[in-house]
């Protein structure tokens, strides 16, 4: 451990919060920023000082933007009629990463988890509610495939039981390019039970 | 690529630059960094921006500390009468781990490679020379076992052939743990001839 006063300490010390950085990559990281050119680490240094402030969330699906609208809310293109609901920003990326959605979305910023003290009315749902008033179809529940993740899906379903509204939920099953012989038991039966004709 | 204004592609672009971190991992920090308190995304952001001011290099060996000596040049119970040469301070920070030497250190901040114009001039020999000129008996050159490390080695020994100091290089051989059936052909060759009764 380095003593106090000490800035490459302190800068190690900080960086190896982060996830997946030790105290080895952290000082590995300290001394590559040390080396390179002043310019970028008062860049790297204003854009984290900074970031808190500049990120908003949308104040209709919670999405992160620099915008009190997000760019997915703000383009006309999406189709309104279909919200796809995850538990977090990360997961809203990979879906957009991936092409496969053209709707709108509701980011929860958690899921429930009775457990911790996560009750429905910490989760914005009520909001969720106030957006399918209009002229939403359908909303997809793309929370994981965890315990919580399922348990927010089935009262997502029951929210939604009296309303016009369907609540439909991503398929789960073997990944692609999955190998059977070591896929674990709880895929490989919902594999089987959401099994299509072909 | 998120198009400019936008906070958080900001962020992963400037993380993505960091050695081995991708757009992925980079994207995964950014938004772990969004969900702590701001309190550490500003703390980090201000060691980044300041560390440059911050460090200063030992006047003496080149070390980085907050101050214009060292921490090792500083400290009395460091024998002043053995030098050893590293290319870069994270070596130091390694041989230091190591607790294997308790001599003092001149950090050349790189090493020659006249194809890449970097001459002799551009590394500190005359400091080191000037440092030798007082009660200095012996310098242990420490480089990379490598190409440039060992001409950097070469080139130390030269500038001392006139001169009363010693200077060694660190022994060479077949690495703690290493499997022999693993061990390339210069590391086995090294490690013969540098070879000792037992």
């Amino acid at each position: 451990m380095r003593p106090a006063g000490d800035p490459i300490g302190e800068l190690v010390e900080l960086l190896s919060r982060l996830p997946s950085i030790g105290e080895r990559t952290a000082t590995r990281l300290a001394f590559h920023i040390l080396k390179r050119e002043p310019e970028y680490a008062k860049a790297l240094g204003q854009a984290l000082t900074d970031i808190h402030e500049r990120v908003i969330r949308c104040e209709d699906c919670g999405n992160y933007g620099a915008e009190a609208k997000c760019k997915i809310c703000s383009d006309i293109r999406r189709d309104p009629k279909i919200i796809c609901v995850v538990a977090q920003v990360p997961d809203l990326v990979a879906i957009e990463r991936s092409g496969t959605f053209r709707g709108r979305y509701h980011v929860l910023h958690g899921l429930l988890a009775p457990l911790d003290g996560v009750g429905p009315d910490r989760l914005p749902l009520d909001a969720l509610e106030k957006r399918c008033e209009s002229d939403v179809e359908e909303i997809v529940v793309a929370t994981p495939l965890s315990v919580e993740g399922e348990a927010t899906a089935l009262y997502i379903k029951q929210v939604f039981a009296e309303s016009k509204v369907q609540v439909s939920r991503i398929a789960s099953g073997v990944p692609h390019g999955g190998e059977l012989e070591f896929t674990d038991q709880v895929t490989l039966g919902r594999a089987f039970a959401g099994r299509k004709q072909i």
